[in-house]
């Protein structure tokens, strides 16, 4: 089908979002008997909405080729959630009205569950309008919890700065000779992922020695008896958690200080945050020694110069495939990967249904969690290691300092004020 | 002079003090016809006293070369500190009663200031008993607040993790089609050089809009007005500040919120941090934006990974020249570094007495600051560019993690409990 191509970024930026951006922008413009312009909206879907686009063809193919090291949203992003499609069907009829104005036959949303629920509810539209147009969603989520995919784009990287961080981390905090109790808090709203990814510095012999998932209830008696437990024995305690840990009356860490401001985001999530300090509050009143808290906040998901190199190289085939995916006539579908059954693990792309994945979310299995519910076993690191290996090749600055992309955004549609 | 050397670590860890520490053990195992033994002190000075030292010419060479990778203090730290001489002799007298015990005619401690006064003590002591021992400082703080000396290693390092990661944090803080806030605590009690690394970032046209430190008063409404310019200039704003920056009535920034509670360490220093938390709080409430709270914590002090190049030849050459200096007779002396009059920037090792850089604290130049009091001049980047310089090579395990010394410590004292 003959037409032109948007691709957008949306949610929490990752290390790698780019590196699948280049991958779609690379592929199709080397289509160019298909595909005749490649478009990006700027921030996402309200890009779109406000014919806030930029003409990739414009760029330079070195520059494009960067951005598989350059962390967060290149093209922006946004949290924007578009209404049920029963309750109001403004913006979808806007969505229609500018495809049709710039021919769009090819739409890549690159995103989380949210975002492949935009995508599915986009296409069921276009679908419902007689407009015809191939929808792929591109992965994307450090949280690792997409259904059906073995893995996400964004985890490897983010898991890889995680395992590195919590070995430095481990040589620091048990440096003195005197107790210290350190937390570390690691993002995962619902599932544990991330926060798992610490049992890799733990399998190394340097990092944490407690480790608590949303997967488990976080029972804070019994957490603070394993905090004691271990520094009766040695000392220095480091524990990793996810800022999703709930108590068994769903209450979640920060909620446990009674001084704590909750609010909630434009999706209706409760903003986290400061639970590592309300546990290095609470735990100081029970144990007195030195406490430190570390929250590894935005660091997490933006610092690519530790991109982990087999999730840059997934990450930029999921925008090839998503690519090369729509112009054999598919649609509807998000670009995943699979695991061999056996052998070496190798990339394995693998097409999933939008309605499957779209505001689905996948948890660690139980099996991998250790019984005691603060710490991995070893499924797990099979699992994770292949996804953290490798330091990618990148293009430093004559200091040694990041490269990233320097793109020209030209503008290509009629920008209108929302 | 034929005898055995003894080398201690102090006070905060860095990513490179290790370096120091494979330079002094490389290079006096290489002159054993003078120094017969190679001792490290557990956890520093309190190793001495506690007869807790190892054998370090049982390590494997290749493990002490990895000490040039290893972040923090290897041989454990400490935060004690000796009574004035004239106040209290008994710890003075304990490390002469092991030096003779030991035969130790050499003593390298590596620390910041507080070290560097620690050594001068020690040194004044046993001359004073007529003990023949040299007596060399070998510098080590992030911090970069030593006096007479260009610069301290650690600094260049932990400057450069600064700068990467603000880059990185940049990339990330102004993703959305929203306005945001943020704000990044840096280390720094009374200078201001860490948080000022954060102004490479910002000449790379992606770092903080503001930067304020300790050099200057902290002047809160000023601040709030600085923020609101920029953000009803650009709609994010990304704020640097150290964590030692005071009000002019010598308040820091967590005791500016009324819940806060505040313990000193047993150097008699504030326990700082939750500062970035305590601002955004405050801003939050004059403007009404997203706002984010980072603190750089540990890792801007562990991040080995992202050493610079030049910071660790320069540690590994600080712990050669303090090796050096003393066979040539040298004692109560630091390590320090010039830096050429004119030309491209080279090391050039500098030998400062003790008692001038004890206790002392260099802090930035006010020239170096802008008028504004919210960020750096030119020159400080010209210092700074040479010091955060270089990717060093590094050693990683097989799936890309990072490959720590592994070392034996082969215990060489008859350890005694304190």
């Amino acid at each position: 089908m003959k037409g032109n191509l948007i691709y957008g970024q949306s949610g929490g930026p990752t290390s790698v979002i780019n590196a699948s951006a280049a991958g779609v922008f690379l592929e199709a413009l080397s289509h160019s008997a298909e595909i005749e312009k490649v478009y990006a909206a700027h921030h996402g879907i309200v890009g779109i909405l406000q014919e806030d686009f930029f003409d990739m063809g414009q760029e330079d193919p070195q520059e494009l080729k960067l951005l598989k090291q350059t962390p967060s949203s290149a093209l922006g992003s946004c949290r924007y959630k578009l209404a049920a499609l029963e309750d109001d069907e403004t913006d979808y009829a806007r969505i229609l009205e500018v495809f049709k104005k710039y021919n769009i036959r090819y739409f890549f949303y690159n995103g989380g569950n949210d975002s492949m629920d935009t995508c599915s509810k986009v296409s069921q539209y276009l679908r419902s309008k007689n407009y015809d147009c191939r929808v792929i969603g591109v992965p994307k989520t450090i949280d690792n919890d997409l259904a059906v995919t073995d893995h996400c784009p964004g985890y490897g990287s983010a898991a890889r700065y995680i395992a590195t961080t919590l070995m430095e981390i481990y040589q620091d905090a048990t440096v003195y000779d005197a107790g210290q109790i350190t937390f570390v808090e690691i993002m995962g709203r619902h599932a544990g992922w991330l926060a798992a990814a610490s049992a890799v510095a733990a399998a190394q012999g340097c990092g944490p020695d407690l480790i608590y998932l949303p997967e488990r209830v976080f029972d804070l008696e019994k957490v603070i008896a394993d905090i004691q437990e271990v520094y009766d024995r040695k000392g220095k305690v480091i524990v990793c958690f996810s800022e999703g840990v709930k108590t068994a009356d769903g209450k979640f860490i920060p909620e446990l200080d009674p001084q704590a401001d909750l609010s909630v985001d434009a999706f209706g999530h409760k903003q986290l945050g400061g639970a590592a300090e309300t546990l290095a509050k609470i735990v100081g009143t029970r144990i007195p020694t030195k406490i430190r808290a570390i929250e590894l906040s935005l660091m997490q998901r933006c610092a690519a110069h530790l991109a982990s190199e087999r999730d840059v190289e997934d990450s930029f085939r999921a925008g090839q495939a998503a690519v090369q995916a729509a112009l054999a006539g598919k649609t509807d579908i998000m670009i995943g990967f699979a695991r061999p059954d056996q052998g070496a693990y190798q990339t394995q792309i693998q097409e999933i249904p939008l309605e499957v994945v779209a505001n689905a979310e996948k948890k660690l299995p139980d099996a991998w969690i250790n019984a005691a519910g603060n710490g991995l076993e070893e499924p797990f690191l099979d699992y994770i290691m292949p996804l953290i290996s490798g330091q990618p090749e990148r293009i430093l600055d004559p200091h040694g300092l990041p490269r990233f992309a320097r793109l020209k955004f030209v503008q290509a549609g009629q920008k209108v004020d929302k």
